[in-house]
């Protein structure tokens, strides 16, 4: 089995914003499906393991891009795995057009497998007896020349929003979806921001689930450093989660972000 | 060229709710998806009429299932245009599962070309010499057995709701797309109803556009005919738009829609 995975998709009407370009959600949600596709056929996938009652769950994505996929362009994206550790293990994207090959961007990915009944981590390298290994492809035998996932922190975070949740939020697992909170996100943004600017660099740790009927707290920090026309260089973006109305001191904190602009 | 044009699609694991079936959005996606590819395939395409300054817009979609498609599915959808006059065009939809071949349900849809500088709607008829008459399957030729769109007509709307509107909810034109108001309706439902019940029928009416910053406020009439455990066999949703903070007397009506449970 060749260790990359390659999966192919044509950019929808109603998967494009108002400048015509891929939502940054839609091109997420593409790369789960690479990635899941990559795990399935290597007998890694959430359907298999859910017999073993293990479970792929997603850390961390870093996504960043020269150039978003426009209305109708043919996109490949291959994925693989550049390394596996005890507990987590690195998956990277290529995203490229189909017709002419050139390069979008890249992507990475951090992944932990947990056990279904106590939601606790596994250990990677002694499932299935380490077989995973056998698909990993080092930064040297195949490069993803993006920087690895940086470290979000507010010191001075801004409240912005409170979001309620509802049946669309949800995935099959009753847990907001992952796709969900990248919208989420993008929508503190106003249209201007969105006509001037384009995201270079797109990062989201998650941290705890939240769940139909919580309400999600939204929090942000712009960067000091600002584009020439006075925009700030990117935005760190924090939801907190309240089970029933929102209270003060807010709730945990469930997914971080960053934004940069370009 | 074939009347019918065929359309397939896998039901991914973001695509589904929390009890593992499609989104009614997502699927309207997939045949708006169809409909598209049979146009464009037969000349009458956006992309191709937009050349000579027309476009189609989707004026009412009705969906009535036996069952929804489930997680990992694989479905395909046939599109057929079964009438055509001056002003409006009725293309239809099956949905069956491609492996077994059984049918989840039918569509119904209305549509009218539009030019994009008048925003007038143009002779159907006469565009392109009547060339969109060959494609005509006639009800007798490709039945499509399921009820025509209602009248939406709400006597006592009580208001449920304001959503305002972001960047995740606008379309390629700037207008909210008419997925986002599929999704906007049935989060009006709380969890239980969704646990208890799936939806038979869903219409919905598409009168006005909207924009981004549009905040838009969900009115909604259940029916006197209950189900057997209580709850309203269906309910009539009214979406009104208010340009800046909502106001009395509500703004002008955007969207109608029906959910019929089962």
């Amino acid at each position: 089995m060749e260790k990359v995975e390659r999966y192919s998709f044509t950019v929808e009407p109603f998967h494009v914003d108002f400048t015509g370009h891929l939502f940054m959600g839609v091109l997420g949600n593409h790369l789960l499906n690479a990635a899941g596709r990559h795990s399935h056929n290597r007998g890694w996938g959430i359907d298999q393991l859910n017999e073993v009652h293990y479970t792929w769950v997603l850390s961390r994505l870093s996504i960043e891009l020269d150039e978003m996929p426009a209305q109708y362009e043919h996109v490949e994206v291959e994925t693989w795995v550049e390394s596996v550790m005890k507990l987590f293990t690195e998956r990277n994207f290529l995203i490229r057009n189909a017709d002419d090959g050139r390069i979008y961007g890249y992507a990475r990915s951090i992944w932990a497998m947990i056990d279904v009944e106590t939601r606790q981590p596994s250990n990677l390298l002694e499932l299935k007896d380490g077989d995973i290994l056998r698909y990993v492809l080092t930064a040297d035998e195949k490069p993803c020349p993006i920087a690895k996932h940086g470290r979000i922190r507010l010191s001075q975070p801004e409240h912005l929003r409170d979001v309620d949740t509802y049946y669309s939020d949800v995935d099959i697992n009753g847990h907001i979806n992952s796709i969900k909170y990248i919208e989420h996100i993008l929508d503190l943004f106003p249209r201007s921001t969105f006509e001037l600017h384009h995201i270079r660099r797109f990062e989201i740790a998650y941290k705890l689930e939240s769940y139909l009927g919580d309400t999600l707290s939204l929090y942000g920090e712009p960067s000091a450093e600002k584009l020439s026309d006075g925009q700030p260089r990117s935005c760190q973006v924090e939801i907190r989660k309240h089970v029933g109305a929102p209270a003060k001191p807010a709730g945990e904190t469930i997914v971080q972000a960053l934004i940069a602009w370009e």
